[in-house]
């Protein structure tokens, strides 16, 4: 239990779960079929308008999860977003409503592919559909829908959530009056793709994987999937942040010379491994990245015909030394856009972080996100 | 055997080997301890000189062997460097006799890990020695004594054969004129070694590494060192070069949708890891990304004092799209050898290619050699 809370926190939250889709009446996939029972896990902060005129939803990123911004009860670190969601902050809960939920396909609450299939009482494992993009946007939908609110203010991801977003905005412009999508990207390079193909193989050739059935087996693909965050990791980060953090540091418990931990990175990717085994599943792993690496909705030539007809308002934000989804991406996302006839606004932020910048305070970035939902919230009620 | 030869080849080579130390007068190693027998494996091109003032070492990379040029009999692709090396070539075997030697820690006919270890009949393991910079350099120096050569006119490595030549001119200037550093490192970055450092854990947590006894117990970590060689090969193309290589094309025999080869990158991809387990060695992989790991030659207070002393001419070149060891490695080693009054030329190459380009017949890239390699040899006949 925190003893006490910080001023700008938005306090003690609870996740909640609620049944969206059920097996009767199942989700209709985008590669056919169906999905049901789909449960989904959400937390929301500060309180919905009378006019429901002051929501806004964040998408999370691939290992992200409902739980953004306060505290758990007992828990000593707040939510994943908690630098930009409370009283007084750029998400500022005194004014805004916001909602944070799980992806369908992960595994911190709703419905993925270690869920219980309710048709065999077992793990779904491998049997779990494919998703594509548009499957997590149905669901987010219809929690958006459960709430009673026919028109998000705004809807704002970074990395894969800033890609949920953007087919969100493109396919319901009339759901999304402000979309702000955070170092993402449109459609992903060979080398995107690569790396996410070499962790799904560390994954899946685990010799605990047990062919997606690792839960009925009592074990878990730990080494793998350790391997994959670790590589994965690298390339959150930029290479100077890397060499700031680190260096060519010693570790202090080296085990110097030899291959176990000897320099400090190594030391810390050891740890980011190991951590995200307690929190993360394999499969989620394995499905979310596809979503990923399929998504690239300018293919559709119908892409940008709804927006044409009812346009957003859009925030597109890089980071400068972000080499996973870097400026180029966000370029490109917004030549799209502008080809429509979209109001984009369109900032490279200065940032040494890389990638991960869009998780961190950093100054630039979140005044230009204050200064947005200011705004947004202005016109609303203009 | 290859129908006919190209006029520009070398023709037909064998790989030679020789004992260069023995159980009784073992190399003494830089971390202690000694080594012995050690074989190393090499091969020669060209001829040398009445004078043997024409004699030019190759020192190759992480993964390469003594076959850079010329063909095997029976062998339908040439050594690994032959763009480089034969008649007219930039490095000309009508006038200059070329060295190319496997490192000891290596796999392809040198002394290593995997050798048999003659006190015990059985392979070393990892009971083989931690390996230094300045280890693999004492062993080719003793191959160019066994060769009558007592001056080398030039070394040139790309990657770690850099570092190796960096370590053998800044250290023995006498024994080499010429040194030329491409696309090479002083000290990994926190990133490089991460890299390196996931490498080594997918190796060591391969259910059949055995604690590096793997080969008494008749199995290989194929599945790891498959891993490890993937991501690394990631990091040796530009983003660029694996866009127009393979951009979003779907793999001819694709597994869409689901989590086989889906894209052409990851079939690429696949296709080196496999290719990689039929010529390499996991422990090797081990000891050699640590000789790279803890290379940090200038950190050696004395380091630029022999240099200082009897200079040498360098040539340093980058590749402008490498990012595994990029312009800022190669400035890094010309501000130092500045500071120490070395002639040295530095050259940044334009190429797309990325780090892989050391090796690739890119035009800026070849003519700056041939210039440096023709000026070298007359300049030693002056």
């Amino acid at each position: 239990m925190v003893e006490r809370l910080p001023a700008d926190s938005v306090g003690l939250v609870r996740t909640q779960t609620v049944r969206l889709f059920t097996a009767e009446e199942p989700l209709h996939l985008e590669l056919g079929g169906t999905l049901g029972p789909i449960d989904v896990a959400y937390e929301t902060y500060g309180s919905l308008s009378p006019a429901a005129d002051n929501a806004v939803f964040i998408c999370h990123a691939l290992t992200g999860d409902a739980h953004a911004a306060g505290f758990h009860e007992g828990a000593k670190r707040p939510g994943w977003w908690d630098n930009l969601i409370g009283p007084g902050k750029p998400l500022d809960t005194n004014r805004f409503f916001v909602i944070s939920a799980n992806l369908i396909g992960g595994c911190q609450g709703s419905t993925g592919p270690s869920s219980i299939n309710p048709a065999t009482d077992a793990a779904y494992g491998l049997d779990f559909p494919l998703l594509m993009m548009r499957d997590l946007v149905a669901v987010h939908r219809a929690l958006v829908k459960h709430l009673g609110i026919t028109r998000l203010l705004a809807a704002l991801g970074g990395s894969l959530g800033g890609m949920q977003v953007l087919q969100w905005a493109l396919d319901h412009p009339d759901e999304i009056a402000n979309a702000l999508v955070i170092a993402a990207s449109s459609r992903l390079t060979a080398q995107n793709i690569g790396f996410s193909a070499v962790a799904r193989r560390a994954i899946m050739t685990d010799r605990n994987f047990a062919e997606g059935d690792y839960a009925a087996a009592g074990v878990n693909p730990d080494t793998g999937l350790a391997i994959a965050r670790m590589m994965a990791h690298i390339t959150y980060l930029s290479e100077d942040a890397l060499t700031e953090k680190f260096g060519r540091q010693p570790h202090p418990n080296r085990h110097h010379p030899g291959f176990g931990i000897d320099f400090a990175v190594e030391s810390y990717l050891d740890h980011q491994g190991q951590a995200f085994l307690e929190r993360f599943d394999a499969l989620s792993y394995l499905y979310l990245t596809r979503v990923m690496d399929y998504f690239d909705p300018f293919a559709d030539p119908d892409a940008l015909t709804a927006v044409s007809a009812d346009p957003v308002t859009w925030l597109v934000l890089s980071f400068a030394t972000d080499w996973r989804f870097g400026t180029d991406h966000s370029r490109r996302i917004v030549r799209k856009l502008e080809q429509a006839g979209q109001p984009v606004t369109f900032r490279e932020i200065p940032s040494t972080w890389g990638h991960d910048s869009f998780l961190l305070p950093v100054e630039p970035y979140h005044a230009t996100l204050r200064a947005f939902f200011d705004r947004s919230l202005r016109e609303v009620r203009a």
